[in-house]
């Protein structure tokens, strides 16, 4: 306990730096400080003075809102960016009510506060970061976030089903006979109004929050059952992001569960969720086309046609809005290389890799040097296959235990819980850090990892492995809000490499022959198995197979921030691209992501979605341009 | 929250009776008595100085231990039966380090304090109330429990398993491998440890703490999926508790489970649960017979020889010790009338019942008055029967909401949450209150019930119904632990009783002829159903048809305190019979009851099983003498 108190000190101080030199101790409380900041800003807000609430922000300042003001997941910065968003939100939000939740904490010259709010719709949370600024108290982040909508809270707690309708009835209509009505209606006498395509554990977590939330819907996937989206994949494969970041929404596993969950567990662990959840989804289910007419002037009367397969039986859908959850990843990229069609041996994109069992004694050559070919590799390697991984270009590798102690320990651990950063909490903290300074917290991190692993890190340069830390040393995770790509989780195939167990090669493959693949620089690397781990593209490939290019151009490129590293150009987005918020397209939406992102931002794709299922008025602020096509 | 801590100070009233003037104010501090308490009783206790540690208990004063100090689950009463205990019991449990584990309550004149301890064996948690006698503290009720083995502590929090195995390695096993691996090997190739018979709640929150605690076990059941003990029965059926009663352990309900959980979806509940906890389970499977081979003198060496049917096939296992999970509520009482057997309607004991459906505009005649009896009468009654109940013996009832409300809410609510009342909490304050006088916490809640819903009995009575309250107007829950029977929670069935919906008929049946049921009195009722709703035996009975006749009696009686009260013979047990505690029949146990029981006991049945799979030794204080046989 007293360890994790000094960490979570260590932490807040990592995420604090030193802006101002600290108050005299004799000064106003943090409360007092805090309640003061709010009082006056709330009074700009009520008197709609836009410029005076802006001049209650730091020169340098952040307010990233999460649909609350907005209707879109926005962050805007300093006074200029402040006042224009309030001038386009303020009187459509009517904030209001703003209070701490608990003492604000002070350390290192920022105050910190968890607040709450009401907007005219709903109600919210928020995290404001207060710094000194010339002898005043000034925003310098502001978090603020939409919980739930008046008049739709969720069934939860003291508003929870009562499940038994006490008295006698004669038209009495048991939960059984409920649940098989509305399964035997839905798609034929009845439409959902939300089509979610794609149900792996985005589409789940945002069928649970639509079913809480009354709102009909229908999530669809084409495996057979919930979670083999997780065991169809190869054996020895575990979630690399540790239990207390996977949670997913109203349920949380048990205090047992594995710290990394195998992947045919955490598949067991989806079909019971889906199933106690009573999440509407239906398996064997295959969206092959879909198309959006506008219908009149008037917004909300638009409608998605969407030719479905279910079961083999083609079957039309008209939802109001579609949702592509069909994984962050986007499409397979598979290379076209010259000599593909005469190669003898087997060869396949990692998403197809169907485990290593048919290849023991065989010679493997994985194309790529992130997550799926180090995963791949390791397990080829497990069952005596020769392996040699092409690397084609840099990667950053973190060790595994490194990642959760020093990256993620301070927010989503034991060690965090038993210093009361919940689960809920530590989504919050990390939403409230805006992406255009996220880097400058992530780095020192990256550093400390550096110096525990060097042993690690020598080693494996040694070996001749190609490593980044990413173009600002940022790490692992800015690589992954950027560009998704570029690093591997280790848990241990990085040694066989590094102790050339693994055989490493270099650079481009220039073709393949009948039984071996060529690199650019002439090396022949005999082959029986070819396996292309080379990643995925914009999700926005989704949109143009199923509804058109034309669509999937006019949303543009998917994720990353346009923060102008490999991979992700500029110009800066603020936002992750197209990410669980308005597109260009109407009634089109994105939703993905690893568990943690499943989970947190499901709630405000499903408040937006629920909004506008309850013709609640939904004015975007922001909505986001397009600068690239894929 | 206001409301929720003035609830539960009036609890905190109803629970401590005024027994002594309040201290002065300016006297030594709660903290401070109870320390000073608990620092001379330890120094008795390591001075195993029996005498003097049980003249820190009141006169009146009760010792309750589940399983701590006695390896039993065990009342003792006052001085002499503390000492008694101690004698047999303190060297070999070594206990120390009693401490608070947060601040004590004062409330009239009794101190109430939260414990933890250790044994030589384990660790332990208790719940202390201290009250004033002769100028000095003593202890009025202490409850002791265990709750982990030390060297044997759950693989849970900070000591879950890592899931993934870091690291390459060519023997490395996946999770889903060994959990084949474990399924073709049980029952073939190794032995369970524990065989569960009984596959409802009880078997499976049993089943959950075993395969926790690593001791190998197997739960049987015949239906054909877990959960399907509540699936197959009458389909307006929901738990008469509420859910925050009903949490199974490590996986608590999401907060937006119905209050009353409908059949199927709490079927649905244990199935999901089944799966995720990875509990070994056969569904379709029966135990045919058993029997027991004492094996060496030296204890422990003793085997089961159980003969199962799997799908059909017949089968022999070999566990050293058998928990029979089957049902608190025991065999069905079929009553053997004269005329059954020229009756030509359809006629069936209540458990056999299969809903109201075939009997649409049919004449149907329930006989019995209680739970099962108003849940058919409803249902029928609903679908457009012609109903008529028969009341043999008079019945208690209590309207649902006010059971909630007054019964239960101060412990298992929503306001208990609020005011820091755990489910953890609830059940460990529930298990504090002694039997012998815990009628008496009873007495003024009915009270309360009785005036609050005065209207409602009146118009009972008026209609000819015989009410009462249980024979010293204790109610339901005494009821339930006597006797298991005599109560009906009212969901609406007894308004349609009431307004005479469903017809009354009194007295015993004498007969039934070809199309009616004659009663004693000669009232002679047409019958095109007749549903027996008469109950169940003991629990024994069970083992009389698996074992023998021979070991069922030597086992005598499960279930009851020996109250005196109808249904319930004396002498006075202190504890219910059989249950979750050694039996007279080496490696034969009893677990079973609503879920609060299946939860909370399950824990200290399954850390005796432990113990005894570690070769712990576990001496059992004041195993239960058999009074009755049935």
């Amino acid at each position: 306990m007293t360890q994790a108190r000094e960490r979570e000190t260590a932490q807040t101080q990592a995420q604090t730096p030193n802006v101002s030199p600290q108050r005299s101790r004799g000064g106003p409380s943090p409360q007092a400080r805090v309640d003061a900041w709010l009082g006056a800003f709330e009074s700009a807000l009520r008197a709609r003075d836009v410029e005076a609430a802006a001049g209650f922000f730091a020169t340098d300042s952040y307010w990233r809102d999460l649909v609350s003001f907005t209707w879109n997941i926005t962050t805007v910065e300093g006074r200029e960016g402040v006042a224009g968003m309030l001038g386009n939100t303020l009187e459509s939000t009517d904030p209001s009510g703003f209070a701490t939740e608990e003492p604000p904490d002070e350390a290192d010259g920022v105050l910190t506060a968890w607040l709450r709010f009401e907007t005219g719709a709903g109600r919210g949370r928020g995290l404001l970061r207060l710094k000194e600024e010339d002898g005043e108290d000034r925003a310098w982040t502001l978090l603020t976030t939409l919980y739930e909508l008046k008049g739709h809270e969720e069934p939860r707690w003291d508003r929870r089903p009562m499940g038994a309708e006490h008295g006698a009835s004669k038209e009495r209509q048991t939960w059984l006979e409920r649940q098989q009505q509305e399964a035997e209606s839905l798609g034929s006498t009845t439409q959902p109004y939300v089509l979610v395509v794609g149900g792996g554990q985005g589409g789940i977590a945002l069928g649970a929050r639509l079913r809480q939330l009354g709102v009909p819907s229908l999530v669809i996937d084409k495996h057979g059952r919930p979670g083999d989206q997780w065991r169809s994949r190869y054996k020895s494969l575990c979630l690399h992001d540790p239990v207390w970041y996977d949670h997913l929404p109203y349920l949380k596993f048990p205090d047992n569960w594995p710290v990394f969950s195998p992947k045919d567990k955490i598949g067991d662990w989806l079909e019971s969720y889906t199933k106690v959840m009573e999440i509407p989804y239906w398996s064997s289910t295959t969206a092959t086309s879909a198309s959006y007419s506008t219908g009149s002037a008037d917004s909300g009367r638009g409608e998605w046609t969407v030719e479905v397969e279910r079961d083999g039986k083609p079957l039309t859908l008209r939802p109001k809005q579609l949702v592509l959850a069909t994984g962050m990843s986007g499409k397979p990229n598979v290379p076209e290389l010259p000599g593909m069609d005469v190669f003898r041996g087997d060869q396949h994109h990692s998403s197809a890799h169907p485990g290593p069992d048919a290849y023991v004694g065989k010679k493997c050559v994985v194309i790529g040097s992130n997550n799926s070919a180090f995963d791949i590799c390791g397990a080829l390697w497990e069952h005596g296959a020769d392996v040699t991984m092409v690397q084609r270009s840099s990667t950053h590798i973190v060790k595994s235990a490194s990642l959760m102690d020093i990256g993620l320990g301070d927010l989503y651990s034991e060690r965090a819980l038993a210093a009361g950063v919940t689960t809920e909490k530590a989504d919050l903290i990390f939403a409230s850090v805006p992406y255009r300074i996220m880097h400058t917290f992530q780095i020192p991190l990256y550093d400390q990892m550096r110096e525990r692993d060097k042993d690690f890190y020598d080693r494996l340069e040694k070996a001749g492995f190609d490593h980044d830390w990413g173009e600002d040393g940022s790490g692992l995770f800015m690589k992954y809000l950027r560009r998704g790509s570029g690093y591997y989780i280790d848990v241990g195939s990085a040694d066989l490499v590094a102790d050339g167990e693994v055989k490493l090669a270099h650079g481009q493959v220039d073709h393949l022959t009948e039984h071996t693949v060529v690199l650019a620089d002439g090396t022949e690397l005999p082959a029986d198995l070819v396996v292309y781990a080379t990643g995925y593209g914009s999700m926005n490939g989704w949109a143009a197979d199923l509804i058109s290019q034309e669509v999937a151009d006019n949303v543009g490129k998917v994720w990353g921030l346009g923060s102008e590293t490999l991979k992700d150009p500029g110009p800066w987005e603020g936002e992750q691209r197209n990410m669980w918020k308005p597109t260009q397209q109407e009634a089109l939406w994105f939703h993905g992501g690893n568990l943690h992102q499943s989970r947190h931002y499901s709630l405000y794709l499903a408040l937006q979605l629920k909004a506008r299922h309850e013709g609640i008025p939904t004015p975007v602020h922001g909505l986001q341009e397009v600068h690239h096509t894929a």
